[in-house]
């Protein structure tokens, strides 16, 4: 972290401010920059909050050199990681995989469902257990029972499953049921307390970016995670919020290129809550497969007028099946011999 | 709720949507409007999805008619609802009430600044025991042992004390200490879990906009902890998030007078979270006095630099007492009589 | 239009607005919905203010029916229109072209470039010769010698030339060269003197969307261009401005299926003002041409490193030469036949 | 400007980077930071691209030190600027005005309206003869004609006029016209050409926010009039886009004390924009006077339901005696003697 000083800072004032950084355990390196004194701080920067420091009368601007995420930083683990969620199925390093399913476990209809998408060439089968509802009046899924599907339906296909969790009181069950991949949802972004509760598995988890997060918090969450000791995190872009109405969400797909460069984590897109209709998601499913996103996940239903929850944006078996023979082409239009 | 449909809309496509509204157990009224067919659904019509059904083919546009919250609703409750947040400290409906103490609490200073709080005119204190921070490495309070400090502040000086809460597994201790106001954060505005856990109680809540969070879904959260059995729901504008970097978030003191007219639950404004910075809080606590605010939460602090968090957008003692003067004669202006 | 008014609205507060209605011109069709009034409105409802109607005492809310754009509109021109820029090259309808070149017109090297993309596979030279900057102080541009350096380049290379105009003094000029493509930059999207010169000549206009614009003011200020009488409009989405600083702006390719779903017009998409910088621009090209754009726009520099404006998002033209190979490869993963 | 070096930063790229800033024409001044090397650039660095900068190989984060807005900038004139808007009406640095008069002109209400809000007490008089609409078939303005009739109204009741221009070639007009105020709307904030032109002028301007817009972005307008020749600016912040739909745009109101912090002209607000609905300019015309705006600009009409434009955010003549009576008292609360 490096602090610039404002012209004709006072002296006094100035080795004040280094002794407080000092108290804080860090070294404070004065350094003459151009017209202006620099201060450097080496140390546990953590322990110095940036706008505290930028709000000194004698501070310019505080500039941060090193990012705040560690674990979760390329520049530290300049691999790849590849996620193993079970069955086989990796994340990853150049491992593309489709996760599919209904929004909501619904009843018998998920395995219907989860066959066709295997069919199609899914890896991975999503189901809403636990719904995140905006209204307390809305459907909000069938719990346990809905798990106890989930199960059945993998145990029959051989296929891991992706359910979100939502209360840190509800871990030890996913564990029980030996979820496969544990999904944090957009509006639990920040709750660091379920955070940490996931953390102390070893259980993938499927990190979804908050609705006004920005980068570099997705990352600070995956940075909870890892920081008790999870590295088995995949991120997931599935849209932020902006002025724009037209769509349910704004799919911000730079993030996959910009999350690749900053991180060495698996990137996941969600084009279903990033567009919100049934009609934009197979384009945007293209786009982010052509971003370089290492899988996608896809909501699918076999009846998307009587779906549960979320149908406006479901696609038909009969689409899915379009949209992966697509990909395919896409895919191979981003290998390293595509460009040569 | 009303469905427009398309101009030209088949015949017995129309008669199949009207079988799929009775289906849901509601009435579908069609009537013809200019030169299209609507349709009024009468009945629950949380069960009906609105972008599902704008997503049909023959569907147009849909239109809410009725607002999806209902006990945090004005029009089914016109009067001001009034908190009793303990000792005799009421907010809402006229009354006006200034929550102020260190962003977080940090020892025997707590005290101290209490005192001139309380000196100053401040009826309520504040002080967080459980920080949600961005970073697993910053800060995260002192937990139980700072709400013990926040009790003994209380006991000496008899004012009801606000913290913030953050995982349902924390509530049997906020009960156990007899916590006057639960807060609930930003980042936790749409922590459904938690919104549910606090419902179940009767202790008023101090319910945070999140960062990205529309005055619907603020207005929703409220009714999550209503819809459980908690009617003593105080809401609290503290800034949004949006492109301006110069401040920390951007302060819709807009929200003030919406929520006021959307809504009976007193309003209290944040002016220290919503911009981020000292010389920065007192024009906004002022500004959010004038826009009508039922309250404002202030951090104060005796000694910003040290402060453990946010002693960027602390108020010094004397700060606060200069802002509690011009309060009370910004209060005198909005009185009805002022306008005569 | 739909007015839905209030439960209880009195009945002669409604025959008032129903007159007030008609005095406008339009027709006020009264219907019974379900337990409240509905008001259709018939006519040129470009005559009523839609926030208007919304204050008035006895509505409770207004729908649009019919959206304020028409000749844009998709409804009323079902096929896609091709605008044909010049020298045989056709953008929309099936017609895919990228335009290429350096942000501004630097001097010779303007020729050089042209050369390299031209032979890469572009079919369109872009280069600036009036730069809007957002200091006073930056470079603003060669002006009147700059588009003769862009008509000597396409005198030679036998290609259309795009170039931005910012001031309705300047048409005559940009008719007098015979500047192929005039294009309007973001920050003149609701520029409507500016749109209404343009729009009264015939040269294709490749307009940008503005950056905090909606898709629908997107599609107004083509209605302005339209309404003159030009009806050659290629809209162009090249990034929002939301909350996220990782990148220059937000890329919302989600408005690419929007806008072909709502209106003929060609679409296309700039990756370099999206991205901002060089390493994310291969990525969003590919992923806008998977988004189903008619076209690209991208900034191609010999020397990034000395380019006199936006240096930092550009591509080298070996850098483009790798794009162009593998965008061949994304157009066949969306032809009609790739999903069969 | 300082670019902090990436570690291990080769020694030869660090030398050619000197060199190529040394060819910019500025001074590079290396300094050995904490673990990382540090560049100071001295002289006109607003030839960099900081982006550009940024984008190079060794180079990690690049810090602005210095504002690129230098006229506007409070670092180098302290003092408040004052503007004289003629018939003795001065604007900032203690001197507090009310804007009043209709969103258009539109006939002769317009001196009923005026007359009306200056026995009020509002010192200048507003009111739209060029407006810029969304819809090219909204209504567009009286034009000439409208500027006319404000013209009159001066004459008579002996107060300055603000009224919109849109287009470089209407200067003319304006100046012939004698008009006191010229405004720049929110949608050509970033119209350089206009901004240049108004420039060139004495006329005082009235300077809108963008609806994107950021602080520095209107500093960076108020620079490129300044940097014309024409110092008589007025700040004016309308509120910005966001996510929120229940008001027609998001006040930031930090902005007024954020603008008296960085610069030293005039700061108005406008409540009427900024909410968009009648019932919510009060309260936040107060909060903007509290808030320590120098002025307000506000939108009155004597028949609301009949405006030509805007007529859902209009006061009443008698709505604007009240708000009028309280700003006396919110004047007062924010004076230096009131705190003590």
């Amino acid at each position: 972290m490096i602090a610039i000083l404002k012209k004709n800072a006072d002296e006094s004032a100035v080795s004040h401010l280094v002794s407080w950084i000092e108290k804080k355990g860090l070294e404070a390196h004065v350094s003459q920059g151009t017209d202006e004194l620099i201060i450097g701080l080496v140390g546990d920067t953590t322990k110095i909050d940036p706008f505290l420091l930028e709000s000194m009368d004698i501070v310019e601007r505080v500039q941060r050199v090193s990012e705040p995420f560690k674990k979760a930083n390329r520049k530290f683990h300049p691999t790849d990681t590849v996620v193993d969620c079970g069955f086989g199925v990796k994340i990853g390093g150049g491992n593309f995989q489709v996760i599919a399913g209904p929004c909501s476990v619904e009843g018998e209809n998920l395995i219907r469902i989860a066959r066709r998408v295997k069919a199609a060439g899914a890896t991975m089968l999503r189901g809403g257990a636990y719904k995140p509802r905006t209204s307390p009046y809305a459907y909000q899924g069938m719990g346990v029972e809905g798990l106890d599907l989930l199960c059945e339906a993998r145990a029959e296909l051989g296929m891991p499953i992706v359910t979100e969790i939502m209360d840190p009181r509800d871990v030890q069950i996913f564990l029980d049921k030996k979820i496969d991949v544990m999904q944090i949802g957009a509006r639990n972004a920040q709750n660091f307390p379920l955070l940490k509760e996931v953390g102390k598995t070893q259980t993938p988890i499927l990190l979804k970016r908050g609705m006004s997060g920005t980068i570099d918090e997705l990352l600070m969450a995956a940075e909870y995670i890892m920081s008790e000791g999870n590295d088995n995190v995949i991120l997931c872009e599935r849209g932020i919020r902006t002025f724009e109405t037209r769509t349910r969400n704004t799919f911000d797909l730079n993030a996959v290129p910009v999350l690749h460069y900053l991180s060495h984590l698996p990137v996941v897109a969600d084009p279903s809550h990033a567009t919100g209709y049934t009609r934009y998601v197979e384009p945007m499913a293209l786009a982010a497969t052509a971003a370089g996103a290492d899988g996608l996940e896809i909501e699918v239903h076999d009846d998307p007028s009587h779906a549960w929850s979320d149908g406006a944006q479901a696609l038909t078996p009969d689409m899915f099946d379009d949209v992966m023979r697509r990909i395919q082409i896409i895919r191979e239009a981003i290998t390293p011999e595509a460009g040569a």
